[in-house]
Order: structure tokens, then C-alpha cells, then sequence
């Protein structure tokens, strides 16, 4: 018991130790009462996918933790408190809140979670057609006309809020396995891990894609040092170069061997 | 409204023709009768970490989507059935089941959320300490103790596991924050993002490394092929070589300048 006790106190001090390293890469910009929170509200309905939904949840809450609560995040869902099933017969997470499109801060729309394909009520299709039918969408448009709120899509989530026709004439990625459909749906498909439009909307690509939504919505709204330490913290470092409509346009040699790189119209 | 259902259609049947190139890269080896399933627990304690249990849980469950259920997955805790908290005032998840040693597969234990340092209840060294004095070490060493069951942990579950002195003389990774904790409790710390001792034991480092390392057990328990389905529909490749204690032992040269590569005695 004593030797338990003794290793249990390694364990603290050896822990405890990195404790003035991590502060330090802190400390220029706590968060200090001032800097107002950034609220990121998570998005459930009936089949999301787990992944799509909680590692977006885990980045936004570690950034809260290094900051003093400069964010903060909160399952929700569009009939209010309740339990709601996750998809593939995935275990149940409580949304703690109605989601609210007038409140100022990130909504992010997770996918499904099910069979990649096929017409049975558990497949992807059939599951996001059926959220499409709650009062989701209705709100997700509310949110979307507000200039307060950065709507955020992962994996499937960008084919539900695509579905009611949100996402005309936007730029957006899903998973590889949907783009045609996001096109198909009137969406600017671009091939890219997480695309911003305009730039209040943000989508990623398949469910790990996640972490790099969520990981640049930390650096740009705290700042690089708060998405740096998370990155450390989760042992994961983002992928991708962020997509958006500004910059030179690169010369797309399938359609024009000779042409020069255009900055955008 | 029937623009609506064109919309939809489209949706399936675009998504619809992704089917046949799915299944047909899976046909070489179905989930056949004759195989028997992988059966994988995922313990759940107070304070655990979501990705760390909730990543390999969907690699685990698109594994066996894919395969026709040649691989099942639950989560379980040492308590039984009952609503597990996750750390940092996360969500809870539902625990189906009483964690079972006897039962052959693979159990793999996540680690804690929480503040990476500090003496509060809240820090990751309290909640491990937490964790520690339930009755699941007791339940984890029949585990580890039974030749058709492989312990996996991520992250600071590799703590947990050598806390109680299990991983006395073995080699492991946790969180790099822990590897001086993984030392100090007699464990053999291995930088690496996986790594597999015996092989009934495979730990993987910080919190994303669980993708790794749920990867890494469907390729071993289902095959590459398997592995690399579900790698696709994720979007994630699986990083870092697994460690084995096997081949050359490569040259330390911070320890010897001049050295040969050793076979491993």
C-alpha cells in the first residue's frame, strides 16, 4: 500500500512537472476577462457519427481549458434536452440545449454515421434524409443568415445542410464518397481536408477531417499558440492547407495546357 | 417539395453508386461463418477521455461493418451496465456491460481527460489515481493474465495499466507528458506512436494515436484490407511504425559512436 502510495506520488510530481512549461507557452494571451468567449454549439440528430461530432467537441473544450474558458461548447440538438442515438447503433450522447441560431459563435453540423451506401434505413443517405425532415434545416437557415454565426459542417454534414439547397453557389468539401452529391445538390465542390467560404462557413472533408475544422476554427478565433498547444496536447499536428476563394487560381492544365495563374475575380 | 424529392434522389443514387466499387474490394474475404469475430470491450471509467475510447470504437465498428461482423465492439465497466462521465464536465456514454477478462478479443483501456498537470480533482493525475482505486486494475490484471485476450491502451491508459506495477519490464508508450510517469512505474517508454509488446499488449501515445492503434489491431486480427477500407471512409492514414521487440536494434549513437546494428537477443 505504502509502495502504491509512493508510485501514485511519482506520478503526480512527474506530471506535475510539465506543469510551468505548458503555463509558460500561455501566458502572452491568457484569457483574460475582457476577450469575450467564442460558444460553439454541436449539432446532434438521430444517426450522427461520433467521430464527426466529438473530436471537434475535444478540440474546442482543450482550447477552452488552455484559455480560461475563452471557449466554451455544448451539445445540442434541434428538438432541445435529450438523449440522441448516434448512428450504427453507436452509443447515445445527451444534448444538453436547444440549438439556438441567434446566438453569436460556431454551429457545427456533424454526418452520419452508417453504411456508406444502399437504401436501407441504416445507410448514409437515408439517415441525413431523415434529418433533413426534423426542424434541423429550418434552423441550420436561421443560423446561416446570421452574421453573428460560423456555420461549420463535417463529412456529411455539409450534404444535410446542402439538401434544402443552403449551399447554392458555395464552396464546400464532404466526404470523397459524397462530393458528386454535393454537387449534384448545387455546392461548389473542392477538393481540399477544410474549406472556408466567405468565411462564414467551414467545412471539412471525412470524419477525421474533424480535427483540422475545429482546429482552425481555434487558431482563427484564439489565435496560433491555443491551436499549437492542442495540437501537442492531442498528439496530432492539422492537415491541409485551408481552402478559399482568394489568391492566384492555379492553372488547371486538364483544361488549359498554357494559360498563366489568375488571381480571383 | 418534388424538387426536394429529386433532390434526395439524387443524393442516394449518387451515393448509390459508390456501392459496387466498395463491396467489390472486400469480396476476396467476406465475413464468412468460419470465421470467428473479434470481440472488442472498451472500458469506460470516470473521467475517461471520448477520443481516446470513442476513435478506436468507430475503427472497431466500421471494421466490422465491412466485414459483415467479423469484429464487434462495446463499451463496457468494471462497475456493469451504467452512465459513464467522460473528463473535463464532458459528455457521459452508456456502458452496456460488466468488463469481462474471460472474455477472448481485445480490451483496451483509454486514458483521462482532464488538466495535463496539477493537484486538483480535475488534473489527469487524480482522475488516473481515481481510476485506479475501483475494482477495475483487479479485473485488468485477469486480462492481462489470460493468453486469448490483448490489452490495448491509449494514452494515459497505459498509466492506468502501470499504476498497479502491470507493465513492470514491458515495453509502452502513453501521452508524451506521461512517458517520465510510464518510466518512474517501471515500465520500458518507447517513443513511437504504437507500440506492441509480446504482442498482447499495444499502447499507443497521445489521444489521436487510438486511430493508430485500432488501425493497426483490425490489420492484425481482419487484415490490410479491412484496415485500408476503413482508413479510406475516415479519411486518415494511419501514421508511425509499430514498435516490435524484433529485427536490428538500431545504433544509439548518442550512446556509442561507432557501433553495429544488433539483431535483438
Amino acid at each position: 500500500m505504502r509502495k502504491a502510495l509512493g508510485l501514485l506520488l511519482t506520478l503526480a510530481l512527474v506530471l506535475g512537472l510539465v506543469g510551468p512549461g505548458a503555463s509558460a507557452q500561455t501566458k502572452d494571451k491568457p484569457g483574460t476577462p475582457e476577450r469575450k468567449s467564442v460558444h460553439v454549439q454541436i449539432v446532434l440528430f438521430d444517426g450522427f457519427d461520433l467521430m464527426d461530432a466529438l473530436a471537434p467537441y475535444e478540440v474546442f473544450a482543450a482550447a477552452g481549458m488552455y484559455t480560461g474558458e475563452a471557449m466554451t461548447v455544448e451539445l445540442v440538438s434541434a428538438e432541445g434536452k435529450r438523449s440522441v442515438p448516434s448512428g450504427l447503433n453507436g452509443p447515445a450522447l445527451e444534448a444538453t440545449a436547444k440549438l439556438d441560431p441567434n446566438r453569436p459563435g460556431i454551429i457545427l453540423v456533424p454526418g452520419a454515421s452508417g453504411k456508406p451506401a444502399g437504401k436501407t434505413a441504416d445507410a448514409i443517405p437515408a439517415i441525413l434524409a431523415q434529418a433533413a425532415k426534423t426542424s434541423l434545416p429550418g434552423i441550420m437557415k436561421k443560423a446561416l443568415d446570421n452574421k453573428d454565426v460560423t456555420v461549420a459542417a463535417v463529412c456529411g454534414g455539409s450534404l444535410l445542410l446542402a439538401m434544402p439547397g443552403f449551399l447554392k453557389g458555395k464552396h464546400a468539401v464532404t466526404n470523397h464518397i459524397g462530393m458528386d452529391a454535393l454537387g449534384a445538390l448545387g455546392a461548389i465542390p473542392v477538393k481540399a481536408r477544410v474549406v472556408e467560404d466567405n468565411p462564414r462557413l467551414v467545412t471539412g472533408g471525412g470524419v477525421t477531417s474533424g480535427l483540422d475544422v475545429a482546429l482552425y476554427l481555434v487558431e482563427r478565433e484564439l489565435g496560433p499558440q491555443v491551436a499549437n498547444e492542442v495540437e501537442k496536447l492531442f498528439e496530432y499536428e492539422s492537415r491541409g492547407t485551408v481552402w478559399k476563394a482568394e489568391g492566384l487560381v492555379p492553372i488547371d492544365f486538364a483544361a488549359n495546357q498554357e494559360g498563366k495563374a489568375q488571381p480571383v475575380k
